[in-house]
C-alpha cells in the first residue's frame, strides 16, 4: 500500500531538501520565468523569507513536491495570495500538484486571505492550467510572449484566480 | 513662459526629493497596493534598488512627478519591463504623466525590453486607464476585487500592456 501523500512548511534550514526538484524544474525553461541557473541561495531567499512561506510535499522521506505562497501584492491587496507549485518528474499523475494547491488554498484561509491569484501561468502547460481550472480557478487575463519559452519561444502568459 | 517638463534618473541618494509626492499618492488608498503607511526606507529600496531604476519629472527644481522602472519578470520574462508613475496633484493636467510614460517606454526601448506591463492600474482610477490606452496599452487582464480601495472597498485591478 502506498503511503500518503503529506505536506508541510519547511524554512531555509531544510531548503535543501527541494533544491534538487525546484533546480531541475527551473533548468528546463518551459515553466517558470526565473533564471535557468538561478543560484542555491536566491531561490531559497525567494521561497522561505517571510511573508513567502515554503511548503514540501513528500511520501515518507520522498520529496514528491514544493510550493510557495505569499501576499501577491502589499498592503492595500495583501488580501490576495499568490502560489507557485513544483512537482518532481517523478511523482507526476500521482495527485501531487492536487494535494498542494488543496493544502496552499486551506493556508491561505487559514492566514485571512480572501482569493488566490496566478500571475504567470505559462498557455503551454496545459495540464497545470487545467488541473488549477479544476480547482476553481479561471482565467482573468493573458498576456501576449510575457515568457521565452526554451522550445516554443515568445509565449502567452496566463492570470488566474479564485476566491477562497 | 512655462519651462518644460524635464525627466532624469535620480538614485537612492535623492529620492527624499520625491518622498513627499509618494508618500501623499500612497497615504491617499486610491491607486497604489504599498501600505499606506509605508516607510521612506521601504520605498527608497523599493524603487531605487537595481534592477528598479527611479526618475523625476521636473520643472526648473519643482518636482512635478517620479516613475519606477523595472523587469516585470526575472530570468525568461525579463524582457517585459514595468513601471508605476506618480503625479503631484498640484501638477495635474500638465502632461506629466504623458511625458514619463513616453520617457520610460523610450528607457525601456534602450534597455533591450520588448514590451511593457502593469500589473496593477486600479480601474477606478479612469484617467490613468484612458492615458495609457492613449499610449499604446491595452487591457488584456481583469482581477476581481484585488484593490482594497479606501473609498469603494473591492475593486477590480486591470493588467495593461503594449509591445515597444
Amino acid at each position: 500500500m502506498t503511503a500518503p501523500i503529506s505536506v508541510r512548511e519547511i524554512g531555509a534550514d531544510e531548503f535543501a531538501l527541494v533544491w534538487p526538484l525546484f533546480r531541475s524544474i527551473v533548468a528546463a525553461g518551459d515553466t517558470y520565468s526565473y533564471p535557468p541557473d538561478l543560484s542555491f541561495e536566491q531561490a531559497r531567499d525567494w521561497w522561505t523569507t517571510p511573508p513567502s512561506q515554503c511548503f514540501v510535499a513528500e511520501r515518507g522521506r520522498l520529496v514528491l513536491g514544493c510550493y510557495m505562497l505569499k501576499p501577491n501584492q502589499p498592503g492595500l491587496g495583501d488580501h490576495v495570495a499568490n502560489a507557485g507549485y513544483m512537482v518532481s518528474p517523478a511523482a507526476r499523475g500521482q495527485g501531487v500538484a492536487s494535494a498542494m494547491c488543496e493544502h496552499s488554498m486551506a493556508q491561505a484561509r487559514d492566514a485571512g486571505f480572501t482569493a488566490m491569484q496566478f500571475n504567470f501561468v505559462v498557455s503551454t502547460n496545459t495540464a497545470a492550467v487545467r488541473l488549477w481550472q479544476r480547482h476553481g480557478f479561471r482565467i482573468v487575463g493573458q498576456v501576449p510572449g510575457a515568457f521565452r519559452h526554451v522550445k516554443h519561444g515568445p509565449t502567452d502568459v496566463y492570470v488566474m484566480h479564485r476566491h477562497l
